[in-house]
């Protein structure tokens, strides 16, 4: 068998893959980093980051996603920005087909390739997204202090996020396309009793109005009437899907919604492959936990290219 | 039963308990943070640090913990200096006894009271620590390129890492009391086919000396003779100690040295009870994934205290 290409690869370059590459890097390995777009994944379009560890006024997605890239150059990380469209694990030698048709072999592989928030679809979303307009509560819930909000959807996540920003919003309204919740019955109890909490039932963003931040919404409900709504913040809480389209999920191991399955060393079914951030099945999907992820995979290919592991 | 004095007490001011406490901070918990030192951990002592992702020239460690506090700060983190000396879970309520008699009662508790290596315990170790002592490779491996070093110990950590850091260094002395390895064959083997790998068996370091690095070693053998030897680091890799004094280690889980076992929301067997950071049992033991830790466990303090989980 050829000699591989790298001994580890890396795919995706958000907070994730460049911990990942950060630390290959350092430990000199022959890491290849493959970013199809930008740098920084989701963390790149997100205005303003104050729950990432070490930055005591916040700081800019854009921001942080640079300092990490540079710090991953200053070790000397190569980088190359390519889409990836085929793997195959079905030797010990990895493959990579980019869409050019070049093949890449690694010995091991970190997949970073992210998540990305179930989007409304409605103008005005994509411009005003991280000024006013958020997909994550427990990231943006703080901003709003005394606001009014909306959030859009009806299960969990919605309904627990919708009781949990009246920390901070003086009020919530939930905006449901239907006239029931399927969020679990305790969560939804807890949203009906908290008083800073209103439903509008049948209804859906039509499109969301303001220039440097949210003004307004409008809103239709299932009769056709439209109405408007003045607030400044919407939180989009209608779910999460997995970067995962090259991904051979049943090879891996993937749960239910598709994101991928690991062990505490972020290690997927498949020896030598890892799986850190976004894309993996966890229930926190925060910049701080990315990271950590990134760096106990970079451990983890180490230990694996030792022959420690299988 | 009383109304206990907080929602969540974090027991422990390392980069584990800060962002634990930032994060449930910003989610306004009443919560507390106590710390028994300073605030910092370990990391207070580290010298400079390359490897937490965002400071792309690293920084101090001493400035790190100081950015991480003033965040945490920011969001009004009560803190609070005091020496825990009992834990009681008995009840729902968990309690806290302090130094100076004062209880304290919590719903949920936060573990993040560390880990530190075990040292030699000889002269020079102490003020050379971070100044060309080090106890951890990963870390401090890429300060010593072309460098002589000497790594203390014989089991897996000592061996897998002599080997690893000739990556930088140009010649690694392993030093170890007993004329043969502790360490997995597969790891041993390794390092006696590397040629910058050497061992001095049945020795000890009786002495560090340097000024504002390390010059050199006093080496003793079994039979008494002494030695010196000229080198710029000493990695001390003897193992990590627990710092586990007031913890019921049956009653939360426990591996067999003493790290508290926890599911991957950080969840020990105590419901309402989590254990974040170097206190935990893992394999990776660095900033970056005490971090995500944190973040992660204040999180499930959360949803415990939501009643979502038990």
């Amino acid at each position: 068998m050829a000699k591989a290409d790298y001994q580890l690869i890396i795919l995706g370059g958000g907070p994730a893959g460049l911990t990942a590459g950060l630390y290959a890097a350092r430990d000199r390995l022959k890491a290849l980093l493959i970013e199809k777009g930008a740098l920084g994944g989701q963390v790149l379009v997100t205005d303003w980051i104050d729950n990432y560890p070490g930055f005591p006024e916040g700081l800019s997605g854009f921001d942080l996603v640079e300092k990490m890239a540079a710090q991953a150059a200053r070790f000397e990380l190569e980088t190359k920005y390519a889409q990836v469209t085929g793997l195959e694990f079905s030797e010990k030698t990895k493959k990579l087909t980019l869409e050019d048709g070049e093949t890449l072999t690694c010995q091991s592989l970190i997949i970073a390739t992210g998540a990305r928030p179930n989007k409304l679809g409605v103008p005005g979303e994509d411009e005003l997204t991280g000024k006013g307009v958020s997909y994550c509560a427990t990231c943006d819930g703080p901003f709003y202090k005394d606001q009014e909000i909306i959030v859009v959807g009806g299960g969990d996540t919605a309904v627990q996020e919708a009781d949990f920003l009246t920390k901070f919003a003086s009020k919530v309204t939930v905006v449901h396309r239907r006239d029931q919740l399927r969020a679990t019955k305790i969560l939804q109890e807890k949203a009906f009793a908290n008083k800073r909490v209103e439903f509008l039932w049948n209804s859906q963003i039509e499109e969301i109005n303001g220039e440097n931040g949210v003004d307004k919404v409008i809103i239709k409900d299932n009769s056709g009437n439209k109405s408007e709504m003045a607030v400044t913040g919407v939180f989009v809480l209608i779910g999460t899907i997995p970067n995962n389209d090259i991904l051979p999920l049943d090879q891996l191991g993937a749960d239910e919604f598709g994101f991928i399955q690991t062990d505490e060393e972020m290690r997927t079914k498949v020896p030598g492959v890892m799986a850190v951030g976004d894309i993996r099945s966890k229930t926190v999907r925060q910049v701080v936990n990315a990271t950590g992820e990134g760096a106990v995979a970079a451990i983890a290919a180490e230990h694996y290219l030792n022959g420690l592991t299988e």
